[in-house]
């Protein structure tokens, strides 16, 4: 696994108690959101900022679409990409409107992304991101066939610049608020899963629900305890 | 409420189907989001994506953190801003691996915010960050005073240029793969709020659970049938 360099435009320089810059809950963020954010500048110098899905193996972040497409387009030239991935674990409701907050968990990764030419990395990328959906799921879908494989740009982000951002735990209150007639503390939040609905088409009615997609459940296993 | 101008920066160019640019989805979208990413581009020249809370009143987006927030200063300069709101509807699991997707519902909001110094447009901003995260809620706390106030920037973006790009319903199959034995369908997905859990802070045991709290729900009502 590479390092991961904290540098000075990573670094929280508010709330330095909130930054967790180390790998563990970085990738841990990673694995658990499906959707990042990527920012990036336009080729009318306006910054813009398009939510997509990804993938990660191991050190490497990657993104995938149409070569059509003109976001991936301008990224695969090797400019600046920021990608941001947040969880949103709790409304914080404090005594006073000014302590209210949110308890989340994000990542901030800075790069440059190529597209990933080797057949083999695009292959176990193109897997990462069925898998990152559902674990288990790309071994049970048809393959990408050649055609497929040439339609689907797949980028390529190592995660050599990256830094988490934390915050847990109650409302900060005001002494002086603690007594006051409010109610006060945090409501969890997770991303939930619902019941799985089969789409009608073709066999659907003769294919049973595969063992890797549980009847209800919060969307990934892993979410640490709110 | 001011109109929307879908110009060519946020027109979908891809996928045109999903474009879904006017003012109830838009609005809808934003209000039923808790956090947006914010993308500017820094001193440095690159791209940032930062995520934070913000608020909606008519057709105005607002923002606002500490004055000495390094991002907030920033885009109180006036510099082009990207605003961008997800919210993830579901797992789409095709047959093919080729196929999959997720269902979302995502707005993009573009421009340049300005302080707000009018002081009864600042209150009625700093309320909506409040009730954003739970409808009451701002009634029910300790207003800010005159110091909180001041400690807050408050930024005003107004909702001039947004889109809104919608996916919904099945997986879309090649015709030769819809007698795989494979199961497709879609797994509907929603950000879940658990019990409320009390602070237990100065007289946290003593303060009923208000009802604006439910016990456990949809963290938004209005959510879409998926």
């Amino acid at each position: 696994m590479g390092p991961i360099t904290v540098t000075e435009s990573t670094t929280i320089r508010r709330l330095p108690a909130r930054a967790a810059s180390n790998w563990e809950t970085i990738a841990a963020v990673l694995d658990e959101g499906f959707v990042c954010h990527i920012g990036f500048v336009g080729a009318d110098g306006r910054p813009y900022v398009i939510p997509t899905t990804y993938g990660r193996v191991d050190d490497v972040l990657y993104l995938h679409g149409s070569p059509a497409s003109r976001m991936l387009r301008t990224l695969a030239d090797g400019v600046d990409v920021c990608v941001t991935v947040t969880l949103i674990d709790g409304f914080v409701l404090a005594r006073s409107a000014f302590h209210h907050s949110l308890n989340y968990r994000s990542v901030v990764v800075l790069g440059r992304a190529v597209e990933e030419r080797d057949p083999a990395a695009k292959a176990a990328a193109l897997n990462a991101f069925v898998d990152h959906i559902v674990e288990g799921r790309a071994a049970d879908t048809r393959a990408p066939n050649e055609i497929e494989v040439r339609k689907t740009l797949v980028l390529r982000l190592p995660l050599r610049e990256a830094s988490a951002k934390v915050r847990t735990g109650p409302p900060v209150e005001e002494p002086a608020d603690l007594e006051l007639p409010v109610w006060a503390g945090v409501v969890p939040l997770w991303l939930h899963a619902g019941t799985p609905v089969p789409d009608g088409q073709g066999n659907a009615g003769e294919i049973a629900q595969p063992r890797y997609l549980p009847a209800q459940q919060a969307a990934r296993r892993s979410r640490v305890v709110r």
